[in-house]
């Protein structure tokens, strides 16, 4: 195992009615006048934007807000949501949403403290200061909040990058998996998508003897495909959504990928598609995930075979391992798509011959070295062949 | 699931070497005059104090020791670390040492901000201020380097108690696998065996449908079955004591406890043990837990034949579940037998006559209402029958 340090001080409020409380965190965690950053018209229909300011009304807190928040949400609310800050004189911003919303708020909550401009910590600048912020969660997806990162778009070259740091791990958020129950199918899936693929990001290591968090990963898989075709099949089942939501925290904390390599290189490839079709990125990832693996798969087959085996119930082939760890694959794919993700460019919308201009962002642009290194190092021909794949 | 909140902000510094931090995160964690806690000789003959003196030397903290704890840790020694801490205005308490250590050091570090008796908070009272401390942990065990709990023996009628509180978190955990390479087979395998004890008692719950934290409790007790034997076949494996150290604090920070009711009946059971012994609580637990466990089997069984299928890989009996959940009990029994941990009250130096005593103080000391109450109530009769078992 490798040396490591791991730091989740964020305070998680779980369960039914939570939201309600979001005033006295606020108040406990130092707020006194905050931004309330969302998305789009649904917390606001189904009245929980208003649930949480009569929460924030009887804690004393005043707040400016601030809607709009896109999914692969864009730098240009970013600028906006710091200039606010700033002449708003703001101490605390409170994320209201998924992780888009909780992706934007870090970053202005990072960009409100620093001089320069906050894209730098999308180009690799550590980010060691920052407002406050606490999030109130309203998919199970992301992880973000309780991550130290935080992906954004530059509008400017389409750029679809990460920026991580402890300073922006929520100091507290509240996770009421009610509030997941108005999601639309195909939304609900594209976050047991994204969850899986960060269970399988940190499951393909090149570290050896990790067998705690290898196990601590299969568990919250197994928990994602136990409990993930219960909520497609029924929205409303609370319980099935809990189990989700506390497993995507958990996915994303990294209590469970400590001390190891890990890979990533599903979500880089991935995030070209959403940065070009604007798709959502779970949907992104189930058609990315099966042909990365196939790909890379030779590279260590007894990794996918023990996968195949632990988590997919797959039968060891002794003399083939190559066929149990492919037939893991398989699995995976037919549970995506059993959940109603797509499998191919077509069912995404995306379109063979954009394969050229994403491979070229990819490799190379924002400073890239011409190729991505993770669990093992794809070039150009590589990434081009994994698009391919997808086709 | 039921509602639940979840704080853990201790920030674990693991590998390799990092004990030579120690004066680093002290000083970041506040602390300029520190109490230094410790137990026997092993910590000064194995030169780690001096390591750690030399990296406080150099960060410029000023220091106090108090050696001297003992398995069990005792109340008279918690009143003289008071005192100490008071008297020298100690600002942070470093525990070096085992979970007696740590969860003496909690003891002291909530006593010296209170003006009290600081046994109130053993007898129920909740723990809301207290000094910072630091760990620096020498045994994969207790758990107590990542947890808000803390068990203290008092000497005066020998009561075995914990407490609890947010407040005697860790503000840091060293945690270096190497340093426990030393330890002699008999403390590794006590360890290992508390950490089982860990998981089974928040395994058995009476919540429905907590998939995720069933998984993930699985995950941890598989990886003590995979690397526990590694270590008592040989003491230097480095790897096999890192993956026990990180499932050690992960079994026992309740991220994989949380919105379920547990049990804990095994661990109070067994405090009358090795408070009436002094025996290892581990050893103690190897006797207690399989006794409990088939006396309380039948008020789930199907709870046992999932742990049995899962963790044990027994098959499943699907016309006499009853056998799969016993077979279960039994392997969990011989795989402690085999680390080499006692199997009834002759091993571990037990005497039958003093089972009245210890069901008295046990229903009926320090307030108690005459019974226990975890995944079942257990009355005098009940826990009676149980320590016959294991004679």
């Amino acid at each position: 195992m490798d040396n490591f340090t791991f730091y989740s001080p964020t305070f998680f409020a779980f369960g039914k009615d939570t939201e309600n409380d979001a005033g006295k965190y606020v108040k406990r965690f130092g707020g006194s006048k905050i931004l309330i950053h969302y998305g789009g018209g649904s917390v606001v229909r189904s009245g929980l934007l208003d649930r949480v300011k009569k929460s924030l009304d009887a804690a004393g807190i005043a707040y400016v807000e601030l809607g709009g928040v896109k999914p692969n949400p864009r730098s240009g609310l970013v600028y906006e949501g710091i200039d606010l800050c700033r002449k708003e004189k703001v101490d605390f911003i409170l994320a209201v949403g998924g992780g888009s919303t909780i992706d934007s708020s870090k970053a202005i909550a990072a960009g409100v403290v620093y001089d320069g401009d906050f894209w730098d910590f999308y180009s690799g600048k550590p980010i060691r200061e920052a407002l406050p912020i606490g999030t109130i969660l309203t998919i199970a997806a992301a992880g973000s909040e309780g991550s130290p990162d935080s992906v954004i778009t530059k509008e400017e070259g389409m750029f679809k990058r990460g920026a991580s740091g402890n300073a922006i791990r929520p100091k507290f958020s509240i996770l009421n998996p009610a509030l997941t129950e108005t999601l639309p199918a195909f939304q609900t899936a594209a976050g047991i998508t994204d969850i899986m693929a960060h269970l399988h990001e940190r499951y393909l290591t090149n570290t050896k003897d990790v067998e705690v968090t290898d196990r601590l990963i299969e568990a919250l898989l197994l928990t994602m495909i136990a409990e993930g075709p219960k909520v497609i099949a029924d929205p409303h089942n609370y319980e099935a959504r809990a189990n989700i939501m506390w497993a995507g925290m958990m996915a994303h904390n990294n209590s469970v990928g400590v001390g190891r390599s890990q890979d990533w290189n599903s979500h880089q490839i991935e995030h070209e598609l959403s940065a070009t079709y604007d798709c959502a990125h779970g949907a992104g990832l189930a058609v990315t995930m099966p042909a990365v693996f196939k790909y890379v798969m030779k590279h260590d087959v007894n990794r996918f075979a023990q996968l195949a085996v632990r988590v997919w119930g797959c039968q060891m082939d002794f003399d083939h391992p190559e066929i149990t760890a492919m037939n893991g694959i398989k699995a995976l794919q037919n549970f995506l798509h059993s959940i109603g993700m797509p499998s191919n460019f077509a069912e995404l919308g995306a379109k063979k011959e954009d394969i050229p201009q994403m491979v070229q962002t990819l490799c190379h642009g924002n400073g890239r070295p011409g190729y991505i290194q993770g669990f093992v190092k794809l070039d150009e021909n590589d990434c081009t062949r994994i698009y391919e794949m997808m086709i």
